[in-house]
């Protein structure tokens, strides 16, 4: 299994400190293999209050990274609960970790998704080990 | 929007207790309205060594839940860093709240989930809010 770390162990207070833990990971994984088919999961802990201003956010992080080689898909989930712990969560496809890896780092470097005070993000690349229909 | 409370907001240190939030979140969204189509999405801290013991768990609670009314599909994913933070997502869809709400009441009940120590589960429901191909 590669070694590839993406989510920071502790929640993160804002974005600035996500972007530098993402540049973390891209430094920590260079050289890994690019694989088919990988998942970008990442569970927001939105702040009271601020749920509309992490949707604004998450879109226009959603329309540069739908423009960028490898990108298949994504979607953004609202729990139904209005006190859920994780309050969104965006379930995204990429065909593989180098096409993340690459356009993610150049969304960090171009400072292009907004700050919203107090929003933990958690990326983190999965595969699917197991499915059932 | 509907209140549907399942996920507990701090982390549940094993399935006993997790089994026990998810009773509390029946009683509090009985009467809640079925609606097609919802995502479960639950959100594994999996504690050091317990990676295989908690998605033998998740199987046989996939083998009870996959026979009940209402459910769609799953998919568990597996995080490819070894420290990340959510070591397991599962990703289920179901073909309404009230169905879901039923089948994980009795698999609760029936005592079928095994209990993984230390184990930390978020599940709750959630709709697509926005995607994209």
């Amino acid at each position: 299994m590669e070694e590839i770390m993406l989510a920071p162990s502790t929640p993160e207070p804002g974005f600035r400190r996500a972007k530098a833990a993402l540049a973390l990971g891209f430094s920590l994984c260079a050289g890994a293999p690019a694989l088919a088919d990988v998942t970008l999961i990442n569970v927001f802990e939105v702040p009271e209050g601020r749920l509309s201003e992490t949707i604004s956010a998450w879109e226009a992080a959603r329309d540069y990274l739908e423009e960028q080689p490898g990108y298949v898909s994504t979607e953004l989930h609202r729990a139904l609960a209005e006190d859920a712990r994780f309050a969104l969560v965006n379930v995204a496809i990429w065909r593989s970790v180098d096409d993340f890896m690459a356009a993610s780092r150049a969304m960090a470097e171009n400072d292009l998704f907004p700050e919203v005070e107090g929003l933990g993000v958690n990326p983190a690349l999965y595969r699917v080990i197991e499915g059932a229909e």
